[in-house]
């Protein structure tokens, strides 16, 4: 199921090591402006080898929109963009030799063997790209719209954003992971700000299992919480609800618990989430897997390039698909 | 959006003081003896009135199957149930009054003031009974297929099933949010085991995607979390990959920190999540809230009877909603 | 897939001689007065026993809405209706004998034999009562909104309504056809006038795309046509391009071989359209089949109450599915 | 709505001028060989400048796939094609008078004048060589498991495929419509065989309401019928109902008039259709418009390259989508 939405329909297509990524974006409206500019920048902001915290795999990650727009304008029509996969060095990869933590294995079970593997084929987190550049369009249509999506990093292993010189520290468990040859995992927090009330709908249609559904979907995420998330387990009621308040004829509530949904609909104050991502399941340290051919128990020492930690150039992905499942919902 | 599911499609009907609430099970297939007396019991674990802990209002959660089943067996025609909603006091709620925590504000709001808030209306945790009664139905299928789903709670406000007597020291507290007019969360885990690997499917249709759609859809949930989950942010990538083993030519993992999917497909270990509740949002004690009529600040009394805490009744809710989603997927 | 719809979902479910038939109309907008005794009108137009053309088989079709109504106002929760079954007498079947151009046999292959087939089950014509329910509800909102969905018979067997005195040549054709223990078939037309331009949308998305979807879903229909239809195949550019013209700020066209929808997309002018009906496939004639269990060639003589003509009970029917899409496409 | 089918989900994207059209195939199976000179061979049949028969527009039509094949197999993953627009000569077109019998008018209301309407954009008949691709890809993994799907023309104009020497005939009636600035419409009917019995499913799920949901977004066709179609309302139910019959253990029937489906499921027999094509709405001849500029009446000649009968290129896309449709049951 590679097609997300209700009202907008988001199609992501591509395996890491194939021709191209790209998505499609059905039900997009008409007449919206779009900067390509603009969705270069976002799609610089995850794209690696900008930094030494990256993989130093280079791709241009250049966005080609092949429909949809026409004179700098949304027509109504399907926008579909595509990214060239340039940079792809499958000789690195050991398909018979499924890698832990990674869907090699489940790939191979599910596709009988056919999935394309090389470099995690459609399961790589170059898919990502793609939700970039559906995101980026989605984040320029809502910022006209006085809806601002804003993701940033709250935790990268032990180290949280609350410790002292955050950036530092973050910064060297990092690069700690790698000289190490290993990889550390990271939470990331979303913000979105300027949401009217009454986006969302009863059920599987709300807000918190539209948006929790899409950002299952980036690999490697393993939990996602709304507002207080899993700390209002520890609450009583008496704390956790939020008291609400009217003052010039506006309401809303004194704390934000809720993270700005109750029942499934957006009741106008900031939407917060929190989503943790496990930590790059590709590390050159040996580890213990199975050759599936000799069907025998044998290790693994992953070559190649890879990021020490993904989280970094997860954040625009995150505020991507939060921003795209606020646009669906807006376009109800 | 009260309809959910790829293969199978669950629809979900009904308000908390309307006549009756139910479901629809389209797709489930042919041929699958369905017990009656099944259903009910997990019902029951669901109802309220059962024990100390729980509201005060009785309800017989009897199930009323209208189509879709000839002699104990489904015939493949879509399953409906209802269930009458037989002890409602409209007289306890106050319209005007938005309850801190509720869908009662956001509702009027969406619903432009025609929603049915009596009891919460559709957002009621009474619609959780359809769910319950949808996967029950489920579960007996999965039965016959080697699958087992069984949830249990890991936490009550700051309870933790690690604690010696966790039975005592959680009814504990919950009995004593209640004596002070308050109410608690908690946080409720579910394994499932004997899942064949290869469920699931790419992007949007990965098994994360899938049912934390459907755990958020319950009213109260915050948090989903899958495998080590917001812990597994905290590791290094050599502690959180799973190391892959063979034995006797069966494939495993050593550890199950990918809670038994990879890249949102099954990899044949036990799918393990838990997901965070919120303290029942209905408290005795005074809250601050709105007057939407004279738009003024005011307070509120929360009067009728209320879950302190909705956590154990949530239970076969959780299991309820997790078998859907394998049966769904296994159907696929 | 017994969902419909795009904006509003449609679910159908029910077996005819199962205990209930029923619907559910998911996203229907809040706030819309439903008149119960109109649902039930147009109920009494498809119902049985109301007249010497029509099978003797008495059932009430007293529609129970369970959810989705308060104070005689939809709340934009899902409405649910159902309708019990009262006079089925299902001694009448022989599921060993499949009958000639029912869905007997189709039914058996495709459920593995667990179908319930008394009366047709899930295939019946008995489901389209269920429709009507759907439909009354959605032609209310329509008629506030300047919609009108009319449909009426325009060929029964040979006899076509530019005939003279076709009411008389159309009831005697069926009664002939009872007569004889035969059945016949006929054409409806439905013209919906009022409706806005800019309904549907691409591909799919298209008016034709979604209205046929729903007319093929009625039992018996063989074939769909809007506007000019399969007459248009026979004219040239010339004469079936529909001239525009513009007056007092009115654009519309000349003619109307475009049944109102160009390109998927409403043009403002009546939307027109016309459904072939087989003949009924209940005869009581001796037929030629197959015994399923001693696998052999048989004949089979249908005993039991049967419409010589499904056509004049069907036009509430269809009404009802135009009326359904109309405003489907309308909440988008 | 450019995203169609169950199992298997169909996204096509483009515009008539754009840089490209293409499509997503989403759900198709993994291991198919897929023969890109086949899907070559497949376009070319619909592909312009062809035939003196065809518009003078050469368009390369050349697929390039981008992902979802490895070595010549599908991997499961999802298959993008794209296809240059190569001969664009947009000067022909005049946005302020929108062209009788096209979507000009209608996707100009519908997407508040944003839509690119050059060439008709992304209602041109040109999107249908992305169907053609989509269906040569099915049709060769049909062709695999016996299935085969032929379409012909059964009409031109006045012309019947009855007529001796329909082929002179036919190209005399495209050829005369031509020369007098004209154009002419026809009648393509699609048989299908091999197909098992048991496809399609209840309700909205049938055959009919899922392939006559996908022809009806070709451009241009006003009508489509199964089997016997609209010819079966003018017969008695003991002409129009199939005896069944079995022989060897084989059942089948021994007329077809249900063109291989009953109640919405395959019966194993032919699966037969018709679908009715309007004359090309771009014809040379002087026609009645309106200025939507100077909002007054006016005249358009129409110049530039068209088909004076799109029905020979229509051939292919119907088999395509047929093809799709039957496949994407196949993979329930």
């Amino acid at each position: 199921m590679n097609t997300f939405g209700e009202n907008i329909r988001l199609t992501i297509f591509g395996e890491s090591h194939g021709d191209a990524i790209g998505m499609v974006l059905d039900g997009f409206p008409a007449g919206e402006s779009i900067d390509l500019e603009g969705v270069r920048e976002q799609l610089s902001r995850r794209a690696p080898g900008s930094s030494e915290l990256a993989t130093a795999r280079k791709e241009a990650d250049e966005p080609v929109f092949l429909s949809g727009i026409l004179n700098g304008l949304s027509t109504g029509a399907p926008i579909c963009a595509t990214i060239r996969n340039t940079d792809t060095r499958s000789g690195d990869y050991h398909p018979e030799k499924p890698r832990p933590g990674h869907a090699d294995l489940t790939a191979q079970i599910k596709y009988r063997g056919f999935s394309d593997c090389r470099g995690g084929g459609p399961f790589s987190g170059r898919l990502t790209a793609a939700m970039v550049a559906a995101g980026a369009v989605c984040m320029q249509a809502l910022g006209r719209r006085g809806v601002e999506v804003r993701a940033s990093i709250v935790r990268i292993g032990p180290v949280e954003s609350s410790n002292p010189d955050f950036d530092f520290a973050m910064r060297k468990e990092i690069l700690d992971a790698r000289s190490t040859g290993d990889s550390v995992g990271g939470v990331i927090e979303c913000v979105a700000t300027g949401i009217p009330a009454g986006l969302g709908g009863l059920m599987f249609g709300g807000m918190e299992s539209r948006i929790s559904a899409a950002l299952f979907s980036i690999p490697g995420v393993k939990g996602v919480e709304f507002g207080a998330g899993f700390g209002i387990a520890k609450l009583r009621g008496s704390q956790s609800n939020d008291p609400i308040r009217i003052e010039n004829g506006r309401i809303f509530t004194e704390t934000n618990n809720s993270g700005g949904i109750n029942g499934g609909i957006t009741n106008g104050m900031p939407l917060t989430l929190r989503c943790a991502f496990r930590p790059t399941p590709s590390i050159s340290r040996e580890q213990k897997t199975v050759d599936l051919i000799k069907q025998e128990n044998t290790t693994l020492r992953i070559l190649g390039r890879h990021d020490p930690c993904i989280v970094p150039r997860a954040v625009p992905v995150v505020e991507s698909l939060v921003a795209f499942c606020i646009m669906d919902a807006l376009c109800g």
